[in-house]
């Protein structure tokens, strides 16, 4: 079984994946998105893979979408998290959930290819295991990302989400509830709200907007054409958004996707939904939101060393280039 | 001027360069390394770096090793910080400073190539660098690192180190100095001191070790072959280190880069120092130390967002491979 390690100093928790026990060869070069013509997400390779837990068929009863248990999990599902110490440190077994969202039958149209039904159907798919997963109480954080492109560190080319419950809250989404929790503490108000509204009037940073959600370049962005999807209403929790909330999230989600590969010309990418822990109820403080990062520029030793990032585009001038983008249409 | 921004909700600052302004087409595909030939490091090109801040002459009067001001700098050091606030948001000026060392006069010798007096007099820069910066007031936190290998973010192939003083106290050392101090202010003992009594006397993840210092995988290690290197004895700052010490770091910084080379193949690698703020006196607390981590696996949307990283190879493991690595001789 994975193993949970906490650091002692400064209490980051880092899954040491035992079993794969990678070797000092196994670094060695082979291209990691697979070469050999077989993929285990297409039509008729079903049986490689394990027993779906959420599928969605089209009319011809086709499969259109597959949720189903990663293959090689980075956690384990059965068993509890005895947690115990070691001298001065501290540990837990890797006891979690990880499971892979095929989003289309098609090995070759990624997640911006897809028309906004398909796409809404990829965020009910997230809901709904979200939903479900979140009734287990051992699972205190469940994290859904997206990689795309190898540099991304997305291991196939078929394009796919993932879904990972934790047994703790991760240190990332840990120190955005401290801080928004300040933050309303003091003013009684939600930080994103207060973002959203002085962002909303002041444009610059606004990247598309509609009806439900807006896209903002961070003012403090970490990465070049770094973007945030929010609600524009507060919304605490993810899995509440409603029929009519998941259709304009697929609308500017799509939106933005294209805008990001005509104006990068297919970047790798990465994403994840940011929102309140799965065992907490709604809350006023915090507000659930999507952070896009295109895979632009190299993390090295100053960022690792210092929790610094440089950004070597303005945000402003991101948002200009996003807009000015063409696409074939508005959504 | 290079701009500093806080994200309001998790405090952690970022450096938006935005005299570079990269547009969108930069980030294509060019490679990062100089490939026309002209190195601005090597002898005979003098002219076209900044003047030196430190230099070493070997006996017949060359320079052995440069240190200048970097010509593309991410902060810039005239001026003050003029900190000011923009609605929820905080943001001051670019203000700091950012050399390079150049390590050796020759083009092709990497640091691991270097004999333990040239690696000595490496160290004895950054040393001399730390001290002369640290009297800048303004300068909160010095950063001193080295990225290798193109995958490490290094953009000129000449062996050099960089240094990057802050006027603010970067968040990651931010976290280890908090944690350290609710250690100490709880048990009165360094814990840093505590992982190294507990670690020399299990030994399963002790990869080398002098009088002076230790080379240890640590228990939690985010990266596969992370290797931190510590002052035996408690030393809260860098600066302080004895001729003595010099020596002693200089061969197990060398002993330990060359068993990472020998088993992962020249892997590209960034190492990093902390240590305590550069205006705070020495401290029970703190305990500076080098991370070094070899650059393996990619980085992606699960890490991204959660803070959590997922290492495949365990740190007993990985000890294991660096001590049973084949060195031509001990150092």
């Amino acid at each position: 079984m994975p193993e949970l390690r906490q650091d002692p100093v400064n209490g980051r928790w880092v899954i040491i994946a035992s079993e794969r026990g990678r070797r000092p060869t196994d670094f060695d070069t082979a291209p990691a998105v697979e070469s050999n013509g077989f993929c285990p997400f297409c039509p008729g390779n079903e049986s490689v893979t394990p027993d779906t837990t959420h599928v969605i068929h089209d009319d011809a009863d086709q499969w259109q979408l597959r949720v189903f248990p990663n293959k090689f999990p980075v956690l384990e599902v059965e068993g509890d998290a005895d947690r115990s110490g070691e001298g001065v440190y501290d540990r837990m077994n890797g006891l979690g959930a990880h499971e892979v969202i095929v989003e289309t039958r098609s090995h070759d149209e990624q997640l911006t290819d897809l028309s906004l039904d398909q796409i809404g159907q990829v965020i009910r798919a997230y809901q709904a295991r979200y939903i479900d997963l979140k009734r287990d109480f051992r699972f205190r954080y469940i994290l859904i990302f997206k990689n795309h492109g190898e540099a991304a560190g997305s291991s196939l080319a078929h394009s796919h989400s993932q879904l990972i419950a934790l047994p703790v809250i991760p240190k990332r989404v840990h120190e955005e509830l401290v801080g928004a929790k300040r933050h309303y503490d003091f003013k009684e108000r939600c930080i994103f709200c207060d973002i959203l509204r002085q962002e909303l009037e002041d444009g610059r940073r606004v990247v598309l907007e509609n009806e439900g959600f807006a896209a903002l370049s961070p003012y403090a962005a970490r990465f070049p054409f770094e973007t945030w999807i929010l609600p524009k209403e507060h919304q605490s929790c993810f899995e509440h958004l409603s029929d009519e909330q998941i259709e304009q999230l697929a609308r500017i989600l799509k939106n933005l996707l294209v805008r990001l590969r005509e104006t990068l010309n297919d970047p790798p990418f990465n994403f994840m939904i940011h929102t309140t822990p799965a065992q907490d109820g709604p809350n006023g403080y915090y507000h659930w939101h999507i952070e896009v990062i295109p895979k632009l520029t190299k993390v090295a030793g100053f960022e690792w060393g210092s929790g610094f990032y440089v950004n070597p585009t303005p945000p402003e001038e991101a948002t200009t280039f996003l807009r000015e983008a063409r696409t074939e249409r508005e959504f």
